[in-house]
């Protein structure tokens, strides 16, 4: 061994039932990505042999909700990058879900729609996200719930907001 | 084009504000990835020519937090699969930033502790890792930050509960 910790830190820790989140306490960030790194596994394994990620299932819904969003919207409020939604979207067409279509208002544009085969997987999918989050919206009333997401929804808008000044 | 959308969702649609979530509306999984992938983007921006992933500064702050805590530990509370933090582990300590020692309680445990050199760098990115935030930060009241983040360490402990019943 190269390095060595100090001789303070070597107190063998037992098995924890919870640990100190430390300095990260106040990163937002982590405390989000652990949460969505353990639904993103459990949903991937509800979607056994399937080879889909679940941010194709989000793209898919939000064309649903949106049709004819353009891909830069599409990337702006799913939350991808310009590089992913192409790909999303280049699967979701070549599994015949979804098609992207010339804007008749802008020919340079691209506007998505979803296909009747992929409004029905979108029915299938949404039954697996919702049983995969069964136990979370147990666990919080309605109110709390309604809290959380205004929370999020104003954080999101935050993450958007043009701050130079 | 090999697939139609029906005509009645042709209408093109203009620049928006805003979208309808639709069903994601309530997939919390959703709404917290696009905000994660959000953070995670411009954090790595941050990050500039650093050859280093968000998870190995959480990582870095959860054994510098938790001294001696064990792999299976780190991974759970730190929202990893197995696969990733021995990943994680492998390049702190090739970067000199944390050791792996064998448990004197349990031989085939190793604990994790955070060199000096770790503990310097983990300074620095948390004042990354701030300045990435500052902005949410600045837009929720401290009540509004307490009450987000009991709700998600609620979730997260959820995520984790026993539910064979």
């Amino acid at each position: 061994m190269s390095s060595r910790a100090s001789t303070a830190q070597k107190t063998p820790a037992p098995t924890r039932d919870s640990i100190d989140l430390g300095l990260l306490r106040d990163v937002l960030g982590f405390r989000l990505r652990r949460i969505q790194n353990h639904l993103a596994q459990t949903f991937s394994q509800a979607l056994a042999g399937r080879d889909m990620k679940s941010g194709e299932f989000s793209a898919l819904a939000i064309i649903s909700a949106n049709p004819g969003i353009s891909q830069i919207e599409l990337a702006r409020f799913g939350g991808f990058d310009k590089a992913s939604v192409v790909m999303l979207i280049d699967d979701l067409q070549s599994w015949g879900w979804a098609v992207r279509e010339r804007s008749t208002q802008d020919r340079r544009r691209h506007a998505l729609y979803v296909t009747p085969l992929g409004d029905k997987m979108l029915v299938e999918l949404m039954e697996l996200a919702k049983a995969n989050e069964a136990k979370i919206h147990a666990a919080l009333s309605d109110q709390e719930l309604e809290n959380l997401y205004a929370a999020l929804d104003r954080i999101y808008d935050v993450c958007f907001t043009d701050d130079a000044s």
